[in-house]
């Protein structure tokens, strides 16, 4: 395979000429560029990348950490977190974390070792202080990590608002609520705090179940909504995140029950299967193509040194109804 | 931060030591081996990953490219190819290939520039001879592409048999297909062909409707399936992939038709959603962990010399009998 310096012979320059064409940097007058350019195309010669990276000392990826990429949330995060930093000539290593324990520092490791420019992380089961020690673009989706790492959330607190309206405009009086794992500090708890204040001011009763920490498998959600449907077959209402409220609605009709008459039904996150379903469900809407966007534009300004505006970006969610919640 | 030249004055080695512990390679003594890792923790030293790579000629860094991976199918193909490659001790690259048309030549030419060691694709929209002018790995997943490129996939005519005897004995006339666009060469259309040869051969009626390539999003596959709906409302069966086949059941309960009752329904793929949905559906499954596992193994062992032993491994699908082809 032919080498920088068979290009720069062919091209009657010196090494460093060539190089400066390949990594675009300094000086070389547009003739030069050109002989350059031709010879390479002669010599079928293309520089190695990890060689310009070296140089360069970046090597264009970020990591894109999310605890189960097959799971229709973090499916949609890792979609749209691809197609931006794409736009803005990165490349995107994914990681699913709940694989392996210690793969979520292993990628901080390589964050160190410049083997990627940043890591966007959807997870967090490391000590703060694993984070902490970084000081290197991260950005976390989602999630609070120390007060020093920038986060792009969405106002949760709203959505728990929009949903005990919601619910409470249906005229629900029981209501099972799935919920996160408490002892992780993610802003989507809020959601949850404020459903049920609400809700309760209103003299209506909320049974929450709480998700055991990164438990994405499908097993274990179909034998949670089954215990919260035994333990409780009068509730009229529920509200959860998509996958989980969905379990809960199917089985409601299994058991004969009709929706929306006998139980209404409110969807959390909003992706895809909450349409795939019938009747179609209520959601309210994470907005996971602006979360992403935001993220990535964060990452950028933090590689190329540019500090961020706000700590805390929080995007809006959306109420969208549909006939689950329907009621005439 | 402290480089090889301090941890070599610490460990009393020479830098070319320092180097071979490092990098695992030519002979040190466990002593030695000791001595380095020793000054290196002390020194907080993290050999520079890149500079590393350069020098095995290797970025441990396999790209994925699917078409779209917020789409079930692929999230999981995704999902378990990053799974088996982090087991080989690989690290995942993706790309969304319908969101820019050249993306697919610029990861082939990341291969050709060492910038990845391989890649694994799910798709093929370039000319079959971008693909066989580059001698490096590269796995196809599920697609034909040349002669010498090795292909993982499921035994799809098998697929659409199992299909058909299932159909055949719920006693269905009328059936609705949904099937890819058949001008891109993929194993997946023997599962059509197969599925109409049988249903033809026992004198029932089939109406096939195809895809156009890479239209994944749910708008335009809600449009194909209201036509479909609409052209046939007597049809009382409907085969094709999880999100097309589902929609239709949808359309169906909708327009007062139930399940099974006045509708068979069959998925191909059998992802999660299929058993989200009430009543449960009917699939042939593909063996997607399998296909990850099979496609990795070929990927490592291209990457360390070793041929393939056949290149087409074909993997069998998988009847799961569910509610919506019940019948009695």
């Amino acid at each position: 395979m032919a080498g920088i310096k068979d290009v720069a012979k062919i091209a009657h320059v010196g090494v460093g000429t060539v190089s400066r064409v390949i990594n675009n940097s300094g000086y070389t007058s547009e003739e030069t560029r050109e002989k350059v350019e031709k010879a390479m195309q002669q010599l079928r010669y293309t520089p190695n990348e990890l060689a310009r990276n070296l140089y360069r000392k970046r090597t264009g990826i970020i990591a894109v950490l999310v605890p189960d990429v097959g799971h229709p949330f973090f499916a949609q995060v890792v979609k749209y977190v691809e197609i931006e930093l794409n736009r803005y000539g990165y490349k995107t290593m994914i990681c699913n974390t709940t694989q392996k324990d210690n793969n979520e520092l292993e990628y901080l490791q390589m964050l160190e070792r410049r083997m990627v420019d940043g890591v966007i992380t959807g997870v967090h089961s490391l000590d703060i202080h694993e984070y902490l020690q970084i000081e290197k673009p991260i950005v976390a989706l989602d999630r609070y990590i120390g007060n020093t790492i920038p986060v792009v959330s969405v106002d949760h607190k709203k959505g728990g608002q929009l949903a005990a309206e919601e619910m409470l405009r249906t005229g629900s009086r029981i209501i099972i609520q799935f919920q996160g794992a408490s002892k992780v500090e993610s802003p989507s708890l809020d959601r949850h705090i404020e459903f049920e204040k609400i809700m309760t001011e209103h003299g209506i009763t909320v049974y929450s179940y709480e998700m055991e920490w990164n438990r994405l498998d499908t097993n274990y959600s179909a034998e949670l909504v089954n215990k919260a449907y035994m333990d409780h077959p009068e509730a009229d209402g529920v509200f959860g995140t998509d996958l989980l409220a969905l379990e809960y609605m199917k089985k409601a009709l299994i058991e004969g029950k009709k929706v929306p008459e006998d139980l209404k039904v409110i969807c959390y996150d909003g992706t895809y299967i909450t349409n795939v379903v019938y009747p179609e469900v209520t959601v309210i809407r994470q907005p996971i193509e602006e979360l992403a966007k935001e993220s990535v534009r964060l990452m950028n300004n933090m590689i190329n040194g540019k500090l961020y505006e706000i700590r805390i970006i929080s995007l809006q969610p959306e109420l969208i109804r549909r006939r689950s919640t329907q009621c005439d």
